[in-house]
């Protein structure tokens, strides 16, 4: 979109994005194709036919009016690692995968490349609709994909050994730190609700205050509470991050009240406590003032870890660049979270400054940057298959 | 409209309303006109020309999908009086004044029947213009009247003497109190404000708890607050109706929130003190979580007394036709309160079921009917005017 970054799944800069990065891709010596669920796919070669396989992977994807980095930087800073290694004798191959669809803009439903590669797209999710009633399948063969080859295109090489996705923090903890790097042991797990809070309408200059059964003020009591609730647990975030509210009027009582709630924690046993916990307070908030509250589970997603052992080699590589690094958990979904059940996996977390990420504002300091390439470098020739 | 009550200045609902009650008064001897503002008026005359009056009023016109009562029980019951009166002679005439325009639906402004009987309707007023883009000038000519002439016919009786409104509560203190009607000493001011909370959005999985300037979070301590406050603060009643939030995604924190401010007391000074508290309030809980908090006013209106003398005659009328009220405070605005700093002026209320009004179950128990006639039966024939 002509003055911001827009790139959503099979569309026209996704198409701009695979010709460039294609071009790149071939002057590093790698073979390269796309496969049939619209992902870049890049290979270099190891010492001999037949060898096990690293994936390197990222996203190319952007929500709207998205930043430059989110996704494409990791895609990026892998081609830059295989430029590095030139010559360099490896006894492995590299697929480098530039996954077109991650943040699930285009048809509400995120990773579908992921999920391809890992043979996990289903009838479902190529028959979901975009805004303009197009399916993925349709919208695959309108960008001259074959949705009926997925099976064979996408797959992973078969003897795909280890994954590694670099990927910016989106989040502050890196700069509270102050460090350039992070390595991922785990990706959250989350829980998504729909409070509902349902009190009574009523004239906001007749109703005294003892005879009200205000849903807003049971729901902002609970949002309070969700608040103080989580700066006490530690890891948990619980973000109420939308309240819809009804009838709406500044001269009403409020009547009834929509809210979300989102949960993640490293832990799906304190996950699922503490979401225990924040119903029940809502239940209470309610009971006070005669609002009845109803809890809709959205959303439910285990906690993934990360390999161990990949993520130890991955500190080592970074220790011995010069970049000592803490593991942290990851409270975004990424691609990672899609291999990491199929090859073993491990993620690398650039520092976000100021926290930003899905903003035109989204940024990387050049020296995390020259960090990072020389962690996946350490990391990639250090790198073992297994005999 | 068909299936509901709908009743707006100036529309076709209001030709008809005007033509049957205008039937009904003339049956019970009122000489019948329709004033250049679109209001209805009958006169009873007394018993020697150029006599005082007494004005008894309600308005006709409803809010959309609105119940029966609010607003033409006053008017009907005034007549209801009148004919009960028959030809028991008085000494002063009385007008029944149906106004058509009290609710402020059609113009998005309240009153503009009783602004006109009491010389307040400008030009500014005749300006405003409905959805369509109808002025109310324009509005006034379509239905055949001449707001040129509103100063002329519009006016009241020279020797307007007393005003009396009866209307529903709208409210559930009647019903708490167990009792049919209530005397208003006094309709409250208000104060209505928008606040601004300006926070950061960040994403909700990768921002810890501790890093975040959650503008919902604030706000919502303070609604909270808001709340516990104006329940420990006698009469006062305080409301937030609306909230916005924004960027308004489950997964994302808050960044900035919209929320109204409705707040009511019969003594100006406490609501401007109990106002200032709360704002302050706001600042605070805004501050604690790096929030800045933005409030402007939106409209500020003082309390109006109903006349004292008029009051407790009113009172005295109830209790003599066997019904002991309470005075109380009305929290919603009327045309009494526009026409009482121009003619000693005051309200009878009738319990309201439920405490509902502004939908199309609100009701009124027939008991309470019966007392409100023989209240303003007795009130209307021991009234003597001033000498």
């Amino acid at each position: 979109m002509p003055g911001e970054t827009t790139r959503l799944f099979l569309s026209d800069a996704t198409r701009e994005a695979h010709a460039l990065l294609r071009q790149w891709m071939a002057a590093a010596g790698l073979e390269t194709r796309i496969d049939d669920a619209g992902s870049l796919r890049g290979t270099r070669r190891g010492t001999a036919p037949g060898q096990p396989a690293l994936l390197l992977f990222s996203h190319v994807d952007t929500v709207p009016n998205a930043g430059a980095f989110d996704g494409p930087l990791g895609v990026i800073l892998a081609l830059t690692v295989i430029e590095e290694l030139g010559a360099t004798p490896l006894p492995f191959d590299i697929e480098l995968i530039a996954f077109s669809e991650e943040e699930g803009v285009r048809f509400g439903f995120p990773f579908l490349s992921s999920l391809a590669v890992t043979g996990q797209l289903t009838a479902e999710h190529l028959a979901k609709e975009d805004a303009a009633g197009v399916s993925v399948a349709q919208a695959l063969r309108n960008f001259g994909l074959h949705p009926d080859q997925i099976a064979e295109t996408c797959a992973l090489p078969p003897k795909a050994f280890a994954g590694l996705e670099v990927h910016i923090e989106q989040g502050p903890v890196l700069e509270a730190e102050d460090r350039s790097l992070a390595v991922v042991e785990s990706i959250v797990g989350q829980s998504r609700f729909l409070l509902t809070f349902t009190g009574h309408a009523n004239h906001a200059g007749t109703t005294p205050m003892a005879l009200r059964s205000d849903a807003l003020a049971a729901t902002a009591q609970w949002i309070a509470e969700v608040e103080r609730y989580a700066l006490d647990y530690k890891q948990l975030v619980a973000t109420v991050g939308h309240v819809e509210v009804l009838p709406g009027a500044g001269n009403v009582v409020p009547g009834l009240v929509r809210a979300t709630l989102d949960v993640r924690h490293p832990s799906d046993a304190s996950r699922h406590a503490a979401t225990a916990v924040l119903l029940t307070k809502a239940e209470a908030a309610g009971e006070r003032r005669g609002v009845r509250v109803k809890a809709e589970i959205k959303m439910q997603q285990n906690a993934v870890p990360m390999d161990r052992v990949l993520t130890a080699q991955l500190a080592e590589a970074a220790e011995r660049a010069g970049f000592p690094v803490n593991a942290m958990f990851s409270g975004a979904g990424h691609d990672a979270m899609i291999l990491a059940p199929h090859v073993p996996t491990t993620m690398l977390f650039l520092r976000s400054p100021g926290g930003l990420s899905h903003h035109p504002d989204e940024t990387v300091r050049e020296q995390d940057v020259e960090a990072a390439i020389a962690t996946v470098l350490e990391f990639v020739t250090a790198l073992q298959p297994p005999q």
